[in-house]
């Protein structure tokens, strides 16, 4: 059995921005992650999944190529499979993340900002 | 595409409790529903999906047989698949939850709360 997770106790845990954390998987099909942003991310796109993000603290703008998507605490977004995006936040802000489990931070993309997976314990 | 929704717009929205409303639907996998919670639900399992509660606002405890998960703001709890449990909140509160498509909320003890998902929109 799980056990219970805080938001804000996991965020305490996370050293620094682009480093995803599991908080819990959903019938082995997806997971639900939270992350620190700051800056830029990298433009990217899943192949294989959805990607939803729930605002928890701060403002967070999902670029996609037409037009930004521009989040505060509270607002989700979904961004779907396949579609390019590149995540930024102008200051430190805390997001949930849900997409199938597997699914590699910077997707198609690549390079230095790729992270596994951390577990929080 | 999917547009942005806010947590505490969609809450506004919903009459009352034990009313999920879908706020979101990933890889067709899962859905992402957001419910007001006051009093006792029914006890009831679902034999085909895990269910994550993340509590917005207020107490949530979910009882589980032979044991109480006391759940706060930002607090979140994985019941899984096929394990016997049933929501209390003395006063209300709102959760999200994320399980999988096509859950029906009473699970396997239908009756007079059962309820279909509803559309925000």
């Amino acid at each position: 059995m799980t056990d219970v997770r805080n938001l804000a106790d996991s965020l305490a845990k996370i050293p620094g921005p682009w480093q995803p954390h599991r908080l819990a998987t959903v019938n082995d099909q997806v997971d639900m992650k939270i992350a620190k942003l700051h800056g830029e991310f990298v433009w990217h796109m899943h192949p294989e999944t959805d990607e939803l993000f729930l605002v928890i603290d701060g403002e967070v703008v999902i670029q996609l190529r037409d037009r930004d998507v521009v989040l505060g605490a509270g607002d989700l977004f979904v961004v779907p499979q396949g579609v390019e995006h590149c995540p930024r936040a102008e200051h430190e802000a805390s997001v949930i993340m849900i997409e199938r489990t597997g699914t590699v931070n910077t997707g198609d993309a690549g390079g230095e900002l790729t992270a596994d997976l951390r577990e929080l314990d």
